[in-house]
């Protein structure tokens, strides 16, 4: 079954999650206008984007139930399970939205951001609070009476805050107004990779499933996060590699890292390595707002060879965590398939 | 015991709460500046208020289980309590920081709004997401062992949820710079007060020590929610009169719901029965940011004779409160006194 046939089943659940939020509205004596309000916000922030994370729910349980595929799981089932990988990607708009306003983003996903949607401003702050909050309402009513209820809500809690301190680090270090690269260190760089992205685009949808499945035991969840968690600073590494390095036929956009002052796995490599001399110009052109201070970048990551350095960390993690995945222990349920199916979809990626 | 005793007794819980807070991210590895951001923001958002809403939780804890006063308890069973009113107060500074940035507001109890500080800027956003956050760190720590932890934590989802329906219909409502009152009526502030301010402020403290006292059936949990949603939107009522009717000497500010087009219960009863003439007055008067603008409005406001119609309402409503409350059936351990107290704390308060 194709990957066409997987999302377009996925997505034609979210409509009903609509309704179910609306009525939740409605039950309230919540008047008209602000029903449909809410209504738009949800379907402009919630699909529209590649949805790999609310999809990743339902592939890894039907692997961990040994199903031949999401779309042979009983109606039920499948939309309990979808419905977990949505508020995934709820969980995803909220932080969207969000960013884009603390980043003065102008588009997203091929679309004005929602704070820049004509009458919405700075009423998106609560609209992101209301896109969060679309997933304890969710949960409350399809997963109430299931033993693992609890532990869904925790793991929301926890990977909620965790993206949260990841997102505090990141805007501190790199405020795009004002470079400092002596605020910029590997270790941060991979703190902050970890807790905004790994956590709840690796561990998450893979943990969700995995209570769902039954197959949640401490030991089995430390299983997947050790592997998840580093394979995420890894598809992030690669995506700061990509920016930079990665053509634009390949990678569907123009990379814009080094103008926007990001502290990139790029930069942060650069800065460990370079001589005093690189470093005086990597201060003065890195994040500067022109293309001629982007090009000296661009040209001392050349000389340093990140490329070169790149591919050897590439192989590095990826033997690493292909080890990691052959040991993993099944012997409670867990499949270390579902590893193996994650680091298929990242290994030597182009874009 | 003192009021000012109590106060000082809750607020000293409060800097053992930062720690543990703080001790999380360092046990995630966190950046020290990160640590000391959070801390800061912990510190200048959450204290700083009234406290009411965090001291009922405490006071009514107190009044079920017939202690003679929040600090006779034994103290660690204060500090859970405590813990519980403080996560209210949080809950509080996640709306504010949020709200001050959607209303452009200038200051916030005698300092600047949060997101107005020096290097603060759009990252309040993202604070804001971290205030809330605190309160399912701190649950999760203190109150995972306890059988009504689920109780509690669908409490300030529901509770959260309802606030932010309230200030979206409010925000659509009545946006600060498009005047437009055929979208007010008495309806809308309704539900306004009662979802934005009445859940939140009155029976979430209520209900949060109904918990923790074990005194939970969901027979008592109606008992209180009928009797606190109508007083908090009784208690908003009182603000809104006060913020027209009130003298700066009492209240200790100078009211400015009329500059600022805000969805009150003044304006929305004026237009209820007003004549066609002073209709059009206020359409061309209110929420407009003059001194002449607002004397024509209040001077309708006057005319209307809405001080007496406030009148009226507050000794009807505490009349129906009043009888509510000698009709609370105290068999299974809930105590009317509960709402006594909270009655008494706002009937006829002048500031």
């Amino acid at each position: 079954m194709s990957k066409e046939e997987k999302r377009a089943k996925f997505l034609s659940v979210f409509p009903t999650l609509v309704e179910e939020l609306k009525s939740v509205l409605t039950g309230y004596g919540m008047a008209k206008d602000a029903v449909q309000w809410y209504e738009k916000s949800l379907d402009y922030n919630t699909p529209g984007g590649k949805l790999n994370r609310g999809l990743s729910v339902v592939d890894t349980y039907a692997v961990l139930k040994g199903a031949e595929s999401p779309l042979s799981l009983p109606e039920k089932e499948y939309f309990k399970l979808a419905l977990l990988g949505w508020c995934i990607e709820l969980l995803q708009a909220y932080f969207l939205v969000a960013d884009d306003m603390m980043d003065k983003s102008i588009t997203r996903r091929g679309q004005p951001c929602w704070y820049r949607v004509d009458g919405v401003g700075e009423i998106a702050i609560n609209d992101a609070f209301m896109l969060e909050g679309a997933i304890y309402v969710l949960l409350k009513k399809h997963f109430r009476d299931d033993s693992y209820y609890v532990d869904l809500l925790e793991l929301f809690h926890d990977v909620t805050f965790q993206t949260e301190l990841g997102q505090l680090l990141d805007l501190i270090t790199a405020p795009e107004d004002n470079v400092d690269l002596s605020k910029f260190t590997l270790d941060k760089h991979s703190f902050i990779v970890r807790f905004k992205t790994a956590y709840y685009s690796f561990y998450l949808p893979v943990a969700l499933a995995m209570y769902a499945a039954g197959v949640s035991d401490a030991e089995d969840l430390k299983q997947a996060h050790d592997v998840l968690i580093p394979l995420g600073e890894y598809f992030q590494i690669q995506d700061d590699y990509l920016d930079c390095f990665g053509k634009p036929e390949d990678i569907g956009k123009i990379g814009t890292d080094i103008q926007d002052n990001k502290c990139s796995w790029v930069i942060n490599t650069a800065l460990k390595i370079c001589s005093p001399e690189q470093r005086k110009t990597l201060d003065e052109h890195y994040g500067r707002k022109n293309a001629e201070s982007e090009q000296y970048c661009k040209q001392i990551f050349h000389d340093l060879k990140i490329d070169q350095i790149y591919h050897e960390y590439e192989e590095k993690i990826a033997t690493e965590l292909k080890a990691k995945i052959g040991k993993i222990d099944e012997s409670r349920g867990f499949k270390s398939q579902v590893l193996t199916d994650f680091l298929g979809k990242i290994y030597k990626r182009q874009k």
